[in-house]
């Protein structure tokens, strides 16, 4: 695969010490693991080569693939969530959760100017809280299959909306004419002028379009 | 003017009694009278007949008059903002607003499950609190002027959108060919879908479009 082909890939992702699956895009495979969420939209998953849409690691073996190989990489925690850093774990004052009429325990995460963190301890009156992203510091296995590739220009457009927005291709409608689409959906959402920045971004950059326009539509009733 | 006329209007609003100016468009009426507000947009008001934009008594008056016309007239509470309302005044415990944090004093508004009120008074641990509209149970006097009408269709678009949203026309694109408006805006909002649905309808209803269309559109850097 190459710089800005748009790739369907399949993958399954384990922490290599314990093992415990994170992330799987397959449904069959999420049964037979036990790790089967019923709220999870499974499937292969489109990603565009280089344009950030995975892990570093991920990215580069992808590339390195065809179409129906199927490949284990082991991703070091440079090339996937990083190094874990003591600067992220954080003693904060007990009374400052009780003044907000939180009560932390050991084990659970909590939110704090956004960033979520996990309680590891609390012993006089502090809390130790631990911001590291979970994966940070672990060494990730992926078992990677390229199931296709997308090549229609609508396509590939539907596939950057339901990367951003999360809203699937079945919804959306893509209209293309030469350098310009429209994009609408069957049903309507409350989408931020700045979700909408970003999907026109990476279409106008990856899919090669010059205009990209939404289009919210409302018929009289017969 | 008859029904589904769109008409500008300028007004005056007075309480009967006070005197008090409570609303006023003209600018220059209002430096006038020492009511000017620099935040304000002052202007002709855009209004459908019988669309409920304007108090009821407001809709009847400009019903009677014709373009270039003046008028005062008053309206009763019933035509108005409606008669005072004994059950709309409160009584609430002090250890409510305590506990939120909040110290009510006399003579301020403050709102509560959305509604505004008025604290009249406070008095062993029980606070007073008036639900009614600060017009309520006033006679109104409006001078109007009944400046033009609006005639192109993609005027009236624009009279709709600024009245829903208050985005002035000069932001606003409205392109109608036949039964079908476009609608854009050259900054971009958030318009919640709740509120385009309301002006699509208004739109389909008042101005006789078939089919309202918003449009973002996002175009490739040069």
């Amino acid at each position: 695969m190459k710089s800005g082909d748009f790739v369907l890939i399949d993958y399954i992702g384990k922490v290599k010490d314990s093992g415990e699956i994170f992330d799987i895009t397959k449904e069959d495979a999420a049964k037979k693991e036990g790790v089967y969420k019923k709220e999870f939209r499974y499937g292969p998953v489109p990603i565009i080569v280089d344009a950030d849409f995975v892990l570093p690691g991920l990215n580069e073996a992808v590339k390195e693939m065809t179409i129906g190989e199927r490949k284990t990489i082991e991703l070091p925690p440079e090339k996937a969530f990083g190094k874990r850093s003591d600067e992220l774990i954080k003693l904060i004052p007990e009374t400052q959760f009780r003044a907000q009429g939180m009560e932390p325990e050991v084990g659970t995460f909590i939110t704090i100017n956004k960033l979520k963190g996990k309680v590891m301890s609390i012993d006089g009156g502090r809390i130790r809280i631990d911001f590291n992203h979970p994966l940070a510091g672990k060494t990730l296995v992926y078992d990677i299959e390229i199931v296709g590739t997308i090549s229609e220009d609508s396509e590939k457009v539907k596939a950057v909306v339901y990367y951003f927005i999360g809203v699937p291709s079945e919804v959306v409608q893509a209209e293309v004419k030469e350098k310009e689409v429209d994009i609408g959906f069957t049903k309507k959402f409350d989408i931020l002028t700045e979700a909408k920045q970003t999907i026109a971004e990476t279409i106008i950059k990856w899919v090669g379009m010059e205009k990209v326009k939404f289009v919210d539509v409302f018929y009289k009733e017969k």
